[in-house]
């Protein structure tokens, strides 16, 4: 039976997700759109999400080499992939590994500065909040996650990191920062799920420090889709 | 020979610090100012400045006894206290035991909603960056404290807010949330600094629910004096 998408779940800012005729699937539908600054900035960035959809599938087939289970299943087409059916876990996760963005305004460390050790840090997804952050008492005291769950997680994004950074250090890269989303499956395992992409992770040249990643549309820094196809290239060659 | 005040060292919102003429020791000054939302709104609460030394003090002493080191040395007189010369870890420690204030805001918690655990939260003590609320992870990979250090004001406070949670009900005062600080004397050691009061705590009647705290000042509720005498009376029974 070939999975076929059913009705739309669900429209976020870069991504749409379907139901299919198997209950155990979604589809995902990446999209070339992109926001910023909380929804104030919008914009498109041509070929994006055929782009994230590719580097996504393939960072989640490296993970799950690593023993780092995935809602990965298939890549469909262009945009679209198989992901099992999980119900997500309402925090972004994200981990750092030099200063940049909003922790380089938050605490007054200069963007570029490398941290003594990677940081992690958690908030809770809430558009109407604005994604406050939350810290491990916060999560547990309201029951926005389990300590159980919370534990893995902790465990997974500090292997991912490590993975991760080696990875695109090879390539010449330097992975500043990133942001993860994990889902609970079915049977209660939690399992790595949204994208990892130019736009949930900061990409810097190693050499260069020249920015590959969404900051270039953020920051109006011009060549946005050209970075994009820099982190294609480096990753299939192509 | 007696501790005199020598030269003032710091004046902050609330308090003097002067150096003495003893280099072991400070003295601290209380001031009546009040002053809330990140410094833009000011006022005086008369008698404040007394109340928080006695406050304060009694709580030092009571802390001592727990086994909880403090910088408490000597009460002066009404508004002065002798105590040991630390520097201050440059973080606000708060301890949440009911949901209020910026914690029911950020989070979207109903005030007054009980947690199901304690929750320690830091914020890195910086007036140009507005204290950002910062992480376990963020302090290490920035220096602001040890590991060591945190651990040890990690279990100084969950013990100190078990203490206090129960020395309050007995004067029939919920323990709502509070902010601690602890400095570091000069052979490294970590003990309680700063000041306990309803300045820093917020105090609820267990019956009424009554607030008996600074967010009578900051919400402009009325009676604040009387607020501040009462928590001085159930402490004292004057």
């Amino acid at each position: 039976m070939s999975i076929e998408k059913t009705e739309q779940l669900y429209e976020g800012k870069a991504k749409k997700v379907y139901a299919t005729n198997d209950d155990r699937y979604y589809i995902v539908s990446y999209k070339d759109d992109a926001t910023a600054f909380d929804g104030l900035k919008k914009g498109t960035i041509t070929g994006k999400g055929a782009i994230n959809n590719r580097v996504t599938n393939k960072m989640m087939e490296l993970l799950e080499k690593e023993g780092i289970p995935t809602h990965f299943v298939k890549e469909l087409n262009d945009r679209e992939t198989v992901v099992r059916k999980v119900k997500i876990v309402p925090l972004e996760v994200i981990v750092r590994n030099i200063a940049a963005g909003s922790f380089s305004k938050r605490f007054g460390v200069p963007e570029g500065t490398p941290l003594r050790c990677p940081t992690l840090e958690f908030c809770l997804k809430d558009d109407d909040l604005h994604d406050p952050m939350v810290n491990h008492y916060h999560i547990l005291a309201c029951g926005w996650a389990t300590e159980e769950d919370l534990k893995t997680i902790t465990d997974y994004t500090f292997r991912i990191n490590a993975f991760m950074k080696d990875f695109f250090l090879k390539l010449n890269i330097e992975l500043v920062d990133f942001k993860l989303e994990f889902g609970k499956t079915p049977d209660g395992k939690i399992v790595l799920a949204d994208e990892i992409s130019p736009d949930t992770c900061r990409f810097w040249d190693a050499t260069t420090h020249e920015k590959l990643d969404k900051d270039r549309f953020r920051r109006d820094l011009g060549h946005v889709e050209e970075a994009y196809q820099e982190i294609l290239r480096r990753l299939f060659g192509e």
